[in-house]
C-alpha cells in the first residue's frame, strides 16, 4: 500500500480518501482508525459486503471480512484483504499489534456498545481505544464530482420512476399497489433498491409524515402523498410529490401554495456560507405568514449520499454552515391531523452562488380526473 | 399501566411480553430496561416508527418518540407515549428519575457507543447504567402462535412471489430485472418489503453467496440462484431456489443432489432438544461424503422473525439447544469459484418431534428450456 512514488491523483478515489483521512490522525492523536460503519467502509475501501471491519493507518489499509466475501472483496477493494473465520475483531487487533499501532480510534456512532466492549476487552498491552471524531463523515459532507454524478443519476432514476408510476394514481389503486409500482419502476430503471420505505398515503393519512402504505384504495377527491427515493450505484435520492384525485378544494389549494412557497423560499436561501438554520427559518417564515407554522412538525431537510440521512441537518437551530458540494433535501410540510398533509421535497446541490435543484420533476400539484 | 385487576390473558400481546420481561429484572438486578433496538421496541410495544426509545419497568412502560409519530404512536401502542422535541434520552432519564428507577439496564447490542455515552453522561445522581443480558431476544427465540402465523403468511407470500416471477427465468432476462419482478410480486401479494437485498445470480456468479443482481442477462445452459425473503406484517421469510437454463450437465446434477441431500439431512436432524451444531454437522457430513465439504463456506442456518437474522445460529460449534417454537432457516450450499454454486434454503418451524417445513415450494432443480 505504499503511496510515496505516486502522485495523489494517480490513486483510486478510495485510496485518495484514505490518504486524506490519515492526515487528520496526528491532530486527533490516533495511530489508526477502526472503521465499522458500512457506509464509511464503502467510502474508504469500495467494499460493499454486509460484514466487514477496516483498519486504516498511514500507508496501510486492511479489510477484514468472512469467507462468503472472498471473491467479492478481491474485486471491489484495493485494500489488503484478510478473510477471517468467526469474529473479525481479534484478527484486526492482531494486525494492529503487528504494526505497532498503539492508539486506535473507533467510530462512536458506528459501533454498538457490545462490539466496542469486545474490542476493548481484547486489547493487547500498551494499546488503547479512543472515540474518534467523525472524520469520514466530515469528508463525506462534501461530495466529489463523481459522487455528485452518482447522486444525479439516482435522482433522475427516481424522478423517471415517479413519472411512470404516477400515471397509475387514480381512484381505486391501493396505496400498497402504488408503492409496489414505484419500487418496481426504480429497479427497472437501474436502482438497487429503495433508499427508504416508500411512503404512499391518501386522504387523512397524508397527515402522517412517515405513513406506511396500506391496502386501502385511493378515493375520489383525496390528497395523495408520495415520498420516494432510491439507491443507485450506492447513492441516494429523495423526493416528495403530491397529487389530488379531482379538483382540489380551496383549503388544499391554499395549503399547497403555502408549502410550495416555503419550499422555494428555503431553496432560495441556500448558498455556500449560509447556516443550515437560516434555510430552515426561511421555510418557517413563509408558513408563519399563512398561519401554518405550527403545522410544520419536522425539520426542513437533511444531507444525503451513501446514506439517506447524513449531516448536515437543516433544522431550526442548526449551526452547520452550508458548503459548495453538499447535497441536501429541502422538504417543508404542513400537516392537519384528521384532514391531511402536504410535503414538497427536492434533492439539491449547494453551490458557491446558490444551489442546483437536481430533481427535475414538476412541483405543480398533480391533479388526476 | 396497572395490570393487577386483569388476568394475564386479558392483556395485549405486547403487554404480556412486558410483564414476562420485567419478571426477569430482579435476577439481573435492574429496576428498568432502556429498550433501543427497533425490533425489540416493536415486540414490546407495537410501535413501528424509526425513532423511539422504550422504558420498561414493572407496571410501567413509556415510549419516547418525536412529533412525526404522534398519531402513529397513539394508534400502535398501549404504552404511555411521550412526544419529545430533540434527543429522546434526556426525557427518558427524567421519567426514570421521577419513578425512582435507579438501576437502568441497556441493550449492549442495541445501542451505539455514542448513544450509550450520551445517556451515561446525562445520568442523574444515584442512578447507574448496566449492560443487560439479551432478555427480549431470548423471549423472541420462541415464537408465539400469532408470530408463527405471521411467519407462515410471510413464507407463503414469498413462495407465491417466486412462483410468479420464476416464470420469467429464461435466457435473456437480466439478473436485475428478475430481482425487480420478484420484489414487485412480493409487494403485490401483501409484503411490506424484501427482508434483505434479493439475490439473483447466474452462471459463475452463483458461486458468490451474497451476489448482487447485475445488469447481465441470463444465458443458455447456466445456473440461476434466487435467494429471497420478505417482511409481511413485520415478520420475515427466507428461501433459496435454483434453476438451470437447459439440460443440467452431470457436474451440476451431482452438486445439486449433494446439496439437496445435505439440506434434507439437516431438516431431519431438527427436533426440540437437539443442539444447533448437530444440525449443522448433519449437513456437512453429507457434503463430506461427496467430497464437497470444503465448498460449504457458511453456516447451515439462522433464526428469523422480526429480524431476518436472529439467534440461534445453526453453525458448526453452536451450543444453542433447539426448542419447539423456534423458526430457523436450513440452507446448506456448495460453491466453486469461477464455475458456480448451489444453495437450497427453507424456513422451518422446530417442533417437539421434529420440524414443520413452512416453505411450500418444490425443491426440485427448476429447469427451463
Amino acid at each position: 500500500m505504499t503511496t510515496r512514488a505516486r502522485s495523489l491523483t494517480a490513486l483510486s478515489e478510495p485510496e485518495q480518501r484514505r490518504v486524506r483521512l490519515t492526515e487528520a490522525f496526528t491532530a486527533v492523536k490516533i495511530d489508526a482508525l477502526i472503521v465499522s460503519s458500512a457506509a464509511n467502509i464503502r467510502y474508504l475501501s469500495g467494499f460493499t459486503g454486509s460484514n466487514g471491519l477496516l483498519l486504516v493507518a498511514p500507508g496501510a489499509a486492511v479489510l477484514f471480512t468472512d469467507p462468503r466475501y472472498t471473491t467479492q472483496a478481491a474485486q471491489e477493494t484495493d485494500c489488503t484483504v484478510r478473510i477471517v473465520h468467526g469474529p473479525l475483531h481479534p484478527a484486526l487487533l492482531q494486525a494492529a499489534a503487528r504494526r505497532r499501532l498503539r492508539r486506535l480510534g473507533f467510530e462512536p456512532a458506528g459501533l454498538t456498545w457490545q462490539a466496542w466492549n469486545r474490542i476493548n476487552e481484547g486489547l493487547p498491552l500498551n494499546t488503547s481505544l479512543y472515540p474518534a471524531p467523525p472524520l469520514a463523515e466530515s469528508m463525506r459532507r462534501i461530495k466529489s464530482a463523481s459522487e455528485v454524478e452518482a447522486i444525479r443519476r439516482s435522482v433522475i432514476t427516481n424522478s423517471k420512476a415517479f413519472e411512470r408510476a404516477s400515471r397509475k394514481i387514480a381512484p381505486g389503486i391501493t396505496e400498497a399497489a402504488l408503492a409496489a409500482a414505484i419500487e418496481h419502476q426504480m429497479r427497472l430503471l437501474g436502482a438497487e433498491k429503495p433508499a427508504f420505505d416508500t411512503i404512499v398515503a391518501s386522504g387523512p393519512h397524508t397527515a402522517l409524515p412517515h405513513a406506511v402504505p396500506r391496502d386501502v384504495a385511493v378515493r375520489p377527491k383525496q390528497l395523495v402523498l408520495v415520498d420516494m427515493g432510491c439507491f443507485q450505484a450506492a447513492y441516494a435520492s429523495d423526493m416528495t410529490r403530491m397529487a389530488f384525485t379531482g379538483t382540489p378544494p380551496p383549503r388544499v389549494r391554499r395549503l399547497y401554495k403555502a408549502v410550495l412557497e416555503a419550499q422555494l423560499a428555503a431553496c432560495d436561501a441556500v448558498r455556500a456560507g449560509v447556516q443550515a438554520g437560516t434555510v430552515d427559518r426561511a421555510a418557517r417564515r413563509v408558513l408563519r405568514g399563512y398561519g401554518y407554522e405550527r403545522l410544520f412538525i419536522h425539520s426542513t431537510g437533511h444531507g444525503l449520499g451513501l446514506e439517506i440521512h447524513e449531516p448536515p441537518r437543516i433544522g431550526r437551530r442548526d449551526p452547520s454552515v452550508l458548503q459548495a458540494g453538499m447535497v441536501i433535501t429541502i422538504e417543508p410540510g404542513a400537516y392537519i391531523e384528521g384532514y391531511g398533509g402536504i410535503r414538497i421535497e427536492d434533492t439539491i446541490l449547494v453551490t458557491e452562488t446558490g444551489c442546483e435543484i437536481l430533481t427535475p420533476t414538476s412541483k405543480d400539484l398533480l391533479t388526476v380526473p
